[in-house]
């Protein structure tokens, strides 16, 4: 027996989300057929008001408005900028509550085999509103991967050249994450975390 | 920062999935948000499409008309009987292949200490339908659990009550699934399957 028809297309939309399988789908998509406490009229509500949500002229990061609320907020350091590759670190690192002043979403790393240049990503806008805001601190807060310590080495380059060395520049620690066992630590994470011993 | 009141929205109605915790839910959500290959617009439109979908009047199986593609099937077997759990149970012994009768959708198992008794069970719809069908074979396939186990007893009584031995019923084969393992197979699994030896 096939699927009824509507259930099938629930089925193979879910399946195009990002983890989820097909068994994982039907279960979904039978859970939706059944729902009686109304989670299927508030999915659909949340769909439609999804094509509310833009990117912030200023930072891109998600906003309703042209200007997100991290901009707009007069409390935030605006001399200092955290450079991050997509929204969802940004709020990994507000989440953290500890940074405080305003950031910039680059839409990814460089990465010239995927076709991802300086161009692709934002760069000569990062580089216009470290100008124009006259920011004096950039966080540099992309992934540690191969591509993200190119775009790091890359972004300094540039940044100094706009800036002159008026600019404080830095990265994210690198080390043993809280919770991490070091038998199980590669070895550049561990020698990073040689290099970086803290004084207790 | 807060994120963006639609797409809270959004993660909220995600989290009323099962199984989806927190962090997939965000996930989804900010995969949704930045679509572009329409998977928005196609979610969209299967969840109105699932107001299509209503159950069987005859087995209680999912389908879009008043009579589900398996009871509307001529070739299958009309006096065989294979009673279910569940709609995923139906569809599990459905791709198999191999049962071509019909199907009756029980809505459970009894379960007294949750309130199932077998007037919530549809299990006077099931007596009925095994009269007006003439039914001569019965299989309950509920799971093997221990409610599962009493609904098989407590329906053989009134089946055979009903029929008055004219029906042969049997239950699905017990013993150690495929690809499983004796070393961790649990008592009760693996008694049955030394009862159930099979010749070779």
């Amino acid at each position: 027996m096939d699927l009824p028809d509507p259930l099938q297309k629930m089925v193979d939309s879910l399946t195009r989300l990002p983890s989820l399988g097909p068994r994982t789908a039907e279960r979904l998509a039978l859970f939706l057929v059944n729902d009686l406490s109304g989670v299927r009229q508030s999915l659909g509500k949340a769909l439609v008001g999804l094509d509310k949500v833009k990117t912030c002229e200023e930072c891109f990061n998600l906003t309703t408005d042209n200007i997100c609320v991290v901009c707009k907020d007069q409390e935030r350091e605006g001399r200092s900028l955290c450079v991050v590759e997509k929204v969802t670190d940004l709020l990994a690192i507000e989440k953290t509550g500890q940074y405080k002043g305003r950031y910039f979403v680059l839409g990814g790393v460089i990465d010239p085999l995927n076709g991802l240049g300086p161009e692709e990503l934002r760069v000569p806008r990062l580089l216009e509103k470290i100008k124009k805001d006259k920011v004096r601190e950039v966080l540099l807060a992309v992934n540690p991967t191969i591509e993200g310590e190119a775009t790091v080495i890359y972004l300094k380059k540039e940044v100094e050249k706009v800036l002159e060395g008026k600019v404080k520049m830095s990265r994210l620690g690198r080390g043993i994450p809280t919770g991490g066992d070091l038998a199980f630590a590669d070895m550049s994470t561990l020698l990073r975390s040689l290099e970086n011993r803290e004084e207790i």
